[in-house]
């Protein structure tokens, strides 16, 4: 398939390597293409520049945001939650009808500026929007002809694509959104990941608890003893 | 051993009714013991009078919130999450190098009053504290010798007594508090329930993610099919 995969943060590298690897044409979408491939120097995170990443992921095809959204289906959303609303908004026409799936956590950084993030004990940034809102539903508000599905935020981006890393067994992945052919296609995709039980929450109101889930997820990678980035799962128990 | 709960709800009985089955005296506190005898009509919730569950359940004690709280530990607090600082901060003394153990949602009732509650499609009532700060860490603010712990929130409390009611195998029970004292003897009543997974999110902080993961508990409940008060658990798999 011809994929559009949006934004080069590490999260979503793990989303092309993966794709690529399973033989999916990638389409990669950032903000200024050049601007991209000139960076020398890791991020924030400590993630290399985009362009060494590219040489090691040779195929990979670079386009604006709008370029990317208009040669894939589905569309995966990496660009990072404090931007995604004004980042998609203007893509409108090239995502009409298409499967928009969004993985963000809404994260407002730096909001306490005399806490380092993450913490060492398990404080992280404040959620914007939160309880009574999400991303998911901002984006879908923004992009009414697009068909939204919030999946993967409640694991790291190398889990989704590997669910196996976990040693302990079978794990459970979550879609909720408004178009249950979005959530299908959604379903595949992680299906093809190794996915083998992905539970349909009902409508894109249930992605508040999935982005809410992010503290609890984060505890609970502290609780086991990992810093940031520690790989498990979390098995619904029927 | 000699156990106190605070609160006569629904939840809270199946604490009283299983620690009771496992031979502890139980010493329940409420606002007014007269005035929670004098009702004959199920509160809001359907939930039939206390005096009938009392007739169901001889040799429970009922008393003030703060003799309750005199008589016993742990205290488990049972008081509704909107109530709940302001009836335990006149228990300092009762309650002073005791385990509190708190299981409330911060839930803000009827704070839309266009939605019935629970709604069918998965949106719950916001949350009060919410993202920054917890009910928990409002509670151990306000009684700073007690010794708080979360627990029990992330399950309906029927479950939280039974946990083999789920039949898809063993499911995970969180803990957080800045007390290990008080998270040890919390986690041996949850091992007298029939818990064999407790994980020690750590501090206090913690309870964020827990009360937060309210709103991602009922999706899934609504995913799976069930109306409010279904059973399923998490586990979290390493």
């Amino acid at each position: 398939m011809k994929i559009a995969v949006l934004g080069t943060g590490g999260g979503v590298r793990a989303h092309i390597a993966k794709l690529a690897d399973l033989g999916h044409e990638i389409h990669v979408g950032t903000r200024d293409p050049q601007a991209t491939l000139a960076r020398t120097e890791p991020d924030m995170m400590g993630t290399p520049p985009f362009k060494q990443f590219l040489s090691e992921h040779p195929g990979i095809e670079l386009h604006t945001f709008g370029d990317a959204a208009a040669r894939g289906e589905p569309v995966i959303n990496g660009i990072d939650g404090h931007n995604a609303v004004a980042a998609l908004a203007p893509l409108a026409a090239q995502l009409a009808g298409k499967t928009l799936i969004d993985y963000a956590v809404p994260y407002i950084y730096r909001h306490q500026p005399e806490h380092p993030w993450p913490t060492p004990w398990g404080i992280m940034p404040k959620l914007d929007p939160c309880d009574t809102d999400s991303l998911a539903e901002q984006i879908q508000r923004a992009l009414p002809e697009a068909k939204v599905v919030k999946s993967f935020v409640t694991q790291e981006q190398t889990t989704v694509v590997d669910p196996k890393i976990i040693g302990g067994g079978d794990h459970t992945m979550f879609v909720a959104g408004d178009h249950a052919d979005a959530k299908q296609q959604t379903t595949e995709l992680l299906n093809s990941y190794g996915w083998t039980d992905v539970l349909d929450l009902g409508p894109l109101v249930c992605a508040r608890g999935m982005e809410m889930y992010a503290h609890m997820h984060s505890a609970i990678g502290f609780g086991l003893g990992h810093q940031f980035g520690g790989h498990f799962g979390i098995k619904v128990v029927r």
